[in-house]
């Protein structure tokens, strides 16, 4: 009995052909991150439970893979939650550990664990994939890849500008023009809830300003209702809703509006100090505005938050990058006053636009340079011994395992992209030779066997 | 409340040094890789269940991770399973997915399922993690990265040759001498247990001749006995157990011992002229040898099967590289007459080789080449602009985030490795100079601002 070959929904393959224009884009982001002066670390794929859940909000708890105990501890199924409908509890029971959701969590565990042997500011960065329950659309798997740059230990709001120098850079180096890196406060949006009076209800606050750009000032406020917000909250939210104008002239309206709110005014001065900084240089890829329903899902985000969109409306999956400053994350792991902030770069978005634009660079698959054609064993065994040589100089070759028929030997060349191929015919070896074919243009050259690799290296 | 920061017993976190290392053998293979013309080609890491399970072995089916269902799904949990004590079935009620247990399975998934757009042969490399739910142990790790190449669509035994030559040529390039490459085919073994009239014993068979080595002749008598096996079966396998000799002369006593048997022979044949071929190229850092106790664990095996063992007997983790031929592999998938051969070449085991054996290349930790040190908002606003010049010429640079004590700076640049420090001090900008200082000699000299990028330049 076969079984169809499939592959479990919301992940995906990568052919020779996508792995070369991932692997482009890879070393442009880890180069980038190199230049800037971030180091690389990995943590495993995946990590106790506890490490994990109750810092991404409720909804991002419930998107964590869990694995599944084996053996013994199977045992320990609690059998009664699930009687009870308790399936929270049963999930709980039958699981110790759970695949990364992102890679700030991990960062905090690390450098929490590992404080004595990293020298802070900690600068590092991690390129490695990250799991989501997530139900899977366009641009959005259960499996991707995260690149995340992170600053520890140094509350400078220069990290935050070199982080945005670093955007221009990436977007630059792809020639991606017009990203817009959307930024904004927590402590701005603390204010507003408290001047609103809906301290208690933040996150429901958030989420609906969140929405504004889709459904428009009356969903906000709509919505709002549902969720218990009363008039005198509402009617004082309006006037937030309906900001215009560039970035300062929405600092200074926030200004007026939240002077008396002690907390709202840190965060709008980080915010203009850091629009100032950033403005002093010439951006050409990127420009930055304030985006006063920015929010982020994430709970552990505490000051500066930003979210980087592509310039085209089409590419409907949202951000490409986000990010922002967090206080305390790594107080969950015992270790004080290490404020951090970083960004997240979602490769997989970045590569559907660039596919999408034909921004990649031509001839990013890396095939064999030089093919030899096999005659019969006996002469294809002399070839192996040229092979290794060519091999030792760094030449990409390889010999066509069996003696098939020439077309099809060929044919094979001419898919896998191989430029030039080798033929030693049993009239050839006689007379010590070999031809050359050059697979784009056709053309055939005779040259002595003696000469051979000289004359490989010639040509590529 | 704070958590002690931990991971996930079998897990491991790699730091920047770390890193350097890894990323250099990565390289090393991956070139290697393309240098023999295999394509780079990436599978998710989670595969539907049904894909993985039944193709390694009841003990390697027993260790593959899980991932437990989430949501409504969790409610199709077979409880009466688990009241019955069969937790076998009680967890697959509760999964449908599983992280890969190697890289050749999903190799045989993807080739089927992708049989359209790829050509055959297929020469791939493949280089991502696996897991197995193995008890961790020295250089045994419950996640670990495996650098797999293969070559599926051809039985031509040229690709055996070829991979051997591949460990040559890859452990040459790590200074790595005295490898064995022990061979053997699962036909051979097939023809023995035929010989003894063990034929449905076949792999209790195999599995106590691999412990040949470690628990004697005796032992793995006595072990046969414990199985099950007839006293006729046993007499008639100890002259194997007996046999001595150099490769030509183990295939020469087999071959009189095993004629009659058609299986063996094929097996012997395909050894034999595997050793001929490879014999005729000068081997510096690997030797073959044929090892009639190698079985390997896996199902899948149906002719040559190899394993590669490093040099010292202080390394007792076993091989660090192993692999062989699978005809029917693809099969499962419904892709027939794919017979395949591949190797896996374990990073982990071979990178604590070169640590341990001080392999390494020094300074592959790649710092930032320059860090300016921070002396006022102001000034530091100014060498940004200069760092983001130096940035666009490729040199990897960065500023101290905060006005911290000139020592404090000094001493992050020192434990980071950074060679060489930027000042620019009130008097200095004043002056329109900047000082730069070697961090290993600690000579330090003065140049005009107009200049430091030059300057920089000429240094680095």
């Amino acid at each position: 009995m076969s079984l169809k070959p499939s592959i479990s929904k919301g992940t995906k393959d990568y052919l020779p052909n996508d792995l070369g224009k991932r692997n482009y884009l890879k070393k442009i982001l880890r180069e980038t991150f190199e230049i800037f002066g971030f180091l690389p670390i990995e943590t495993p794929s995946f990590e106790r439970i506890e490490t994990l859940t109750g810092k991404y909000g409720e909804n991002g708890d419930r998107l964590i893979f869990k694995i599944l105990n084996s053996g013994d501890k199977l045992k320990k199924a609690d059998i009664k939650s699930f009687v009870d409908k308790d399936l929270g509890k049963f999930s709980n029971s039958l699981s110790e550990k759970a695949l990364r959701y992102d890679l700030t969590v991990p960062l905090a565990r690390f450098v929490s664990q590992h404080r004595n042997e990293i020298n802070f500011p900690f600068r590092r960065y991690q390129i490695q994939n990250v799991w989501r329950a997530d139900r899977p659309q366009k641009g959005r798997f259960q499996e991707f890849l995260q690149c995340d740059v992170d600053i520890l230990g140094n509350r400078s709001i220069l990290q935050e500008v070199e982080i945005i120098l670093m955007c221009e850079y990436i977007f630059s180096k792809l020639n991606l023009k017009n990203i817009s890196v959307n930024i904004n406060h927590r402590k701005i949006l603390e204010g507003i809830a408290i001047l609103i009076g809906a301290k208690d209800k933040f996150s429901l606050l958030t989420s609906s300003l969140d929405k504004l750009e889709k459904i428009g000032k009356n969903g906000v406020i709509k919505d709002l209702k549902t969720h218990g917000f009363i008039k005198k909250s509402i009617d004082s939210l309006i006037p937030f809703l309906e900001i215009k104008g560039d970035f300062k002239s929405k600092i200074d309206f926030l200004s007026t509006k939240l002077k008396e709110i002690e907390v709202a005014n840190q965060g709008l001065i980080e915010l203009s100090s850091i629009h100032d900084k950033i403005t002093k240089h010439k951006l050409s890829s990127v420009e930055i505005n304030f985006d006063i329903t920015l929010a982020r899902g994430l709970d552990y985000y505490t000051g500066i938050i930003l979210e980087v969109l592509p310039a085209e409306d089409e590419f409907d999956f949202g951000s490409i990058a986000g990010g922002g400053r967090y206080d305390n994350l790594t107080d969950f792991f015992g270790l004080r006053e290490t404020s951090g902030f970083g960004i997240s770069f979602g490769f997989d978005r970045i590569y559907l636009i660039l596919e999408k634009l034909k921004l990649f660079p031509k001839d990013l698959l890396k095939s064999s340079k030089v093919m030899f054609v096999n005659f019969d064993e006996h002469i294809a065994q002399d070839c192996l011994q040229t092979i290794i040589s060519l091999r030792e100089k760094g030449v990409s070759c390889e010999i066509y395992p069996t003696k098939s028929k020439l077309k099809k030997q060929l044919d094979y060349a001419n898919q896998r992209e191989i430029p030039f191929v080798v033929m030693i015919g049993p009239d050839e070896y006689s007379k010590k030779e070999f031809i050359i074919k050059n697979m784009e243009t056709g053309n055939q050259s005779v040259f002595k066997t003696k000469n051979l690799i000289g004359e490989v290296m010639k040509l590529i």
